[in-house]
C-alpha cells in the first residue's frame, strides 16, 4: 500500500489483469475456455451489490429477492429504490430457504427475470443452499445472482453448478484485503446481455467491464493503493492452501469459538447444520446483570470488537472469526470473555 | 495507511470528525454558526458527482448543465441515465461560460431547478467564472453544484458569496491524499430538503450525512485506509499555508512549466487569462517527426508521465502539476522534454 502507482502506469494495469484472472481460478472458472469475467467496483460491497442490480435486470424486468436477514432486505431496498418491480420471498432469520418455494413462484410469475439470494446471512451466519436454488433458477431460465459477501474465498461451492450469473464479494472479506472496492465475477453471456440497462454511470458494470478489457484501466479512479494490497493479499491465500486453507482455518476458529463459548453457558442462535463458519450469533445470557453495552464495552478495553445482533426481535450478539485471525486469537477471546463476565458478576456454570 | 482501524472503531470516527470539520474549515464556512456539512462518499470523484446529481434535484426537478468541457459532459450524461430532465448551455472548450446566458435561460425556462458547473474544467485547464454563475443562479434562487474536482484546495474562492449549495472534490486531487472517496460541502438546508429525492443507495447523500451525523460512522464500509491517509494529508496541507500556500507552489510550477515550454517552443492551447494553474494544454509541435505516443512513452521512460489531449478536435497534450512537486521537479520535466525532443530530431527553436 505504499507504492504510488498511476492508474494508467503498466505496472498497475497488470496488477488488475492479474488480480481479475486470480478472482476466477478461486471461483473455479475460467475466461479463455470458460465463459467468465471479473469486474471490479469501486466503493464498498453495498456498491458491487447495487451496481450488479441496477444494472443486469432489464428495464421491463421483475426481481425475486429471497429474504432470510438484514442483506437479504437491502438488495429489496436498493432494487425498490432504483424503481424496478420487486417481489420477495421471506423467510425467518433461523431458517434457510426452501428451493421448491422458490420454484413455485417462478411458475407462478412468469413476469420474473432475475433471482438473487444471500449465500452467507451475516446477520445470523446461516449459510443457504445456494446451489439448489440455483438450480431451480436455472430450469426457470432466469438470471441468478449471489451476495456473497461475506463467504466467497473461503467457502467451497461449485460455481458452475449452482448456475450463478453474477456473483459479488468484496475485498476486506474472506480474501482479507482492505476496504475499497468489490469485484463482480459474471457470466460472460449474462454481462453483454445487459447492454442499455444500467440505471447510473458510476456503477454501470457492463461500461466498466468493457474499460477494463478495452485498455485494462478503469473508467474512473480506482484506489489504487487497496487493488496493490488486494493482490497481495491473494498471494497470502494461496500460499494457504487457497480456498480450501482458508475455510479449514476459519472452521477451526469457528470450533474453537463454539466449544469455548458453549463451556462459558453461551448458546448459538441458530441450529448448528444451518451455522456457516464465518459469523456466529449468540444469545444474551439469561441474567439480571448482563448488559450488552457493558459486555461490548469491556471487551473493547480489552482489545476484543464484537458485533451487536442484527436480529430485531432477539436478545443476540455476534462474534466474526474471519481475517487474519488464528486460533490462538479465538482463545485469548474466550479468555477476555471470561474475565469480563467474572468482573460483570455473572456466575458461569462451573462456578 | 498502515493503521488497520476498524470503521467503527472511535478512533477512526474522530478521524472522520476531523476530516469533516478540517474540509469546512478550508472551505472557509462553518457548521455550528455557520450552515454546511461535509459529507464522505466512498468511490472516486465520479461517484460523489453523481451522488450530488443523483440525491439533491427533485423527481420534478430539471437540471441545466453549463458545459465547456468532458467534465461537464459527463454531469450530463449522469444526469439523463439517471432519467433527470436535463438542458444544457454548450460553450468551446477554449472560452468560458456567460454568466448572462446563464441568466437568460434560467429566465426563459423557469422549470429549472439544479444549475452544475464545472470550477477547473481539466480538459483544457480552464477556471471557470464560478462566483459571476452562483450569482446569477442565487438571484434565481435555483439550487448550485459546484464541480471543484480538480480545484478544491489549491484555488482561493469565497464558498459563501459564490452561492454554492453542494461542492464535490475527491481525496487524491488538491488535498494530495490517495484515491478512495470523494467529499461533499453542502448547504445545510439545501441538504435537508432532499428528503426523499435519491436515486440511489449507495449513492444517497442525505442518508450517508444522517449515518455520518448520528454515530459518527459510514452506512457502508468506507476505504479506513484512505481516510486515515487523508487526515495526514489535511495535516501537510495546513503546514503548507493552506490553501494559500498550496496556491502558491502550484502557481510556481505552472510558472516555471509555460515559461520553460515556450523556450522549447510549445504554444499553450487556452489564452492566459483564462489559464488555471493546475494542468495546462499545449498544442502539438509543428514538425512531421512528432508523433505524441513516441513522445509520450520516452518521456513516460524517463519517470515523467503527462497527459493525452481530451479536445478531441485539436491536437493538444496536457501537464498536469498538482500533488508533491515542486519547481525543481519541473525543471527535471522540462529537460527530459528537451532531451526527448532531441531524441526525436525534432530542432527546437535555440536550435
Amino acid at each position: 500500500m505504499l507504492q504510488d502507482l498511476g492508474s494508467r502506469d503498466v505496472a498497475f494495469t497488470e496488477t488488475v489483469r492479474h488480480i481479475r484472472q486470480t478472482l476466477l481460478a478461486i471461483a473455479g472458472v475460467s475466461k479463455g475456455e470458460g465463459n467468465y469475467e471479473v469486474v471490479l467496483m469501486q466503493g464498498s460491497g453495498t456498491f458491487g451489490i447495487e451496481s450488479v442490480i441496477g444494472s443486469t435486470v432489464s428495464p421491463a424486468g421483475k426481481l425475486l429477492v429471497i429474504i432470510n436477514g438484514a442483506y437479504g432486505v437491502r438488495i429489496a431496498k436498493i432494487a425498490k429504490t432504483l424503481k424496478i418491480d420487486t417481489v420477495t420471498l421471506e423467510y425467518p432469520t433461523d431458517t434457510t430457504p426452501v428451493p421448491a418455494d422458490v420454484d413455485r413462484m417462478l411458475t407462478e410469475d412468469q413476469a420474473i427475470t432475475n433471482v438473487a439470494v444471500v449465500h452467507c446471512e451475516t446477520t445470523t451466519g446461516i449459510i443457504n443452499p445456494i446451489e439448489e436454488i440455483g438450480q431451480v433458477v436455472k430450469r426457470h431460465q432466469k438470471s441468478y445472482f449471489l451476495d456473497s459477501m461475506s463467504a466467497f474465498g473461503a467457502v467451497l461451492f461449485d460455481f458452475e453448478k449452482c448456475g450463478i450469473d453474477f456473483l459479488v464479494s468484496s475485498a476486506n472479506k474472506c480474501i482479507e484485503g482492505v476496504p475499497g472496492f468489490s469485484f463482480a465475477i459474471c457470466r460472460r453471456d449474462s454481462l453483454r446481455a445487459t447492454e442499455g440497462w444500467a440505471r447510473s454511470v458510476s456503477l454501470d458494470l457492463l461500461s466498466q467491464w468493457q474499460g477494463l478489457e478495452a485498455n485494462g484501466q478503469f473508467r474512473f479512479t480506482p484506489p489504487t493503493h487497496a487493488i496493490l494490497a488486494f493482490a497481495q493479499a491473494l498471494c497470502e491465500l494461496q500460499a494457504e492452501g487457497g480456498v480450501e486453507g482458508r475455510a479449514g482455518r476459519y472452521r477451526g476458529n469457528h470450533e474453537a469459538l463454539v466449544t469455548g463459548m458453549r463451556e462459558l453457558g453461551f448458546t448459538e442462535y441458530l441450529r448448528p447444520e444451518l451455522q456457516g463458519t464465518i459469523i456466529t450469533a449468540f444469545h444474551y445470557p439469561v441474567h439480571s446483570a448482563f448488559q450488552f453495552d457493558e459486555f461490548y464495552g469491556r471487551l473493547n478495553d480489552k482489545g476484543f470488537v464484537i458485533y451487536p445482533g442484527k436480529v430485531s426481535d432477539l436478545d443476540c450478539f455476534r462474534i466474526g472469526n474471519i481475517g487474519h485471525l488464528f486460533e490462538c486469537d479465538i482463545h485469548s477471546l474466550l479468555a477476555a470473555i471470561r474475565a469480563t463476565l467474572s468482573e460483570m458478576h455473572i456466575a458461569l456454570p462451573s462456578d
